[in-house]
């Protein structure tokens, strides 16, 4: 099953993909939250879906898509998780994996447009798998952690490097500004990708390719990323773990290469669809 | 105004104090989170107990209470923020704010249990004062910070030093773990509190005076550190700053002191009243 959230922004219904299609399922009732992934969702949607699909209505063509996730209690980032990106921003290998957060009023939707932050000069781009949990984790082991998972989403962990790297700690404050989390175009569920570890990801500016990955480079792979985790803090259903991104960010290049207004971020990940953004300046409202 | 949450875990009810009694005002509705502060739910709830006063009822004594907010969207804290804490735990005084986020899975009541992680063999505490968030603030400006405040609340930002400093970054990772953020005992609005710059905050363990500051020394006082967060990401109302610890934290005794079960840990701050946790070892359910 595919899930998207659509409409005009903070007012998203929800929705589903068949066969290429997006229909409407507003009558389900609900977000697709907490309580939606909490309360079995999945399995009570797929059955509203089955139960109503002669009568299901599709989405008006040109609808704005919004995050296919409603607001999670936390979004949580692996730093460092592919050797060729560790080596292209000169940070070592890391013995286990680097966690940080994201606020979640950086989500926005996948065609959204990307603001560069008031006062930023380094803002970049990442393009990355993030997992849904399904079900609560605290202390899980590896082997039971996809078990947690309700599905995947296509993710752009836009990345400030000055407020991340130079202003004094921690990375936090260069990865939560608004709009810095295009999630989308839609949540895959756990069966519709065969492989999590080996889906290949890629990003463009301007139709240049600067990123070029596959998720079998992960230092750290899935079941063991929210496995460790889950260590630290309890994960709760609808809560979004983001697994990395590979080499061929901005800070990478030499000089490193940023983004500025009227810039075009293209990205996607096999089975997870693309999403794109235009790059705006911020303008006082 | 003085705001409580009360009852079991996960069912907290609302409540008030007034002259040192503690009224249900559940016939209110709602809770205390991001919508009661966006809909301008202090100033109705002033009326509402205006109205009522005659016949609120008092909550049962003895009743737990929870943390006095629901889950906020995020928790920011400031790190290193006063100088005599940054010089015990060995840190430079830093140039500009340090920030991290805390997981809202960590929000605890202020007289329940802190449990120290599986693993964990350097569980620490931390009095602090904590903002509450009361209109949303982006890009503001420090002469317009205590605008967007809805009160203050008391903060034990329990820390895992192992986790935070030793496990390959970033610190979040020893902020989040389970009941690492008891709140409370209760939130107090702004006009109860005359200068939150100068409030007294100390820390005990079994007894024993740990921690004894003052919010006079913050490097960044209340207003700078609002107006500061609100340039890298969105304060929605309801969310939580925590604005750092004075000295006395077990990090910076030589050697080093870390709590264990059994130990009790009690906290206040002037005018945000004092709270009590008993330590507990992590225990599988």
């Amino acid at each position: 099953m595919k899930l998207i959230r659509w409409g005009a922004t903070d007012q998203e219904k929800i929705g589903v993909i068949i066969n290429d299609i997006s229909y409407d399922v507003s009558a389900f009732g609900g977000d697709y939250n907490e309580q939606f992934f909490n309360d079995n969702g999945l399995e009570r949607l797929e059955a509203f879906v089955k139960a109503n699909q002669e009568n299901l209505i599709e989405i008006p063509s040109g609808s704005r898509l919004g995050s296919p996730l409603a607001r999670p209690s936390k979004i949580v980032c692996i730093g460092l998780n592919y050797a060729d990106h560790a080596k292209e921003t000169n940070a070592p290998i890391p013995p286990e994996p680097v966690v940080f957060m994201k606020s979640t009023t950086a989500i926005t939707g996948p065609f959204d447009e990307i603001v560069v932050p008031k006062n930023s000069v380094k803002t970049d781009w990442e393009v990355e798998l993030a997992v849904v949990i399904g079900k609560r984790a605290s202390y899980i082991e590896e082997a039971d952690a996809l078990g947690h998972v309700a599905g995947y989403v296509l993710h752009n962990d836009v990345s400030e490097r000055e407020f991340q790297l130079e202003r004094n700690g921690t990375w936090d404050k260069g990865k939560g500004c608004d709009t810095f989390a295009p999630l989308g175009p839609f949540m895959a569920t756990q069966d519709e990708i065969e492989d999590v570890n080996n889906l290949r990801l890629w990003l463009t500016v301007n139709g240049q390719k600067m990123q070029d990955g596959n998720t079998s480079n992960f230092i750290f792979n899935v079941p063991f990323v929210i496995a460790y985790v889950s260590q630290f803090m309890t994960l709760l259903p609808g809560d979004i773990i983001s697994t990395g991104t590979p080499a061929g960010v901005g800070l990478g290049f030499k000089p490193p290469v940023y983004l500025k207004e009227g810039d075009v971020v293209e990205l996607g990940i096999d089975g997870l669809g693309t999403s794109k953004q235009l790059v705006k300046n911020y303008v006082k409202n």
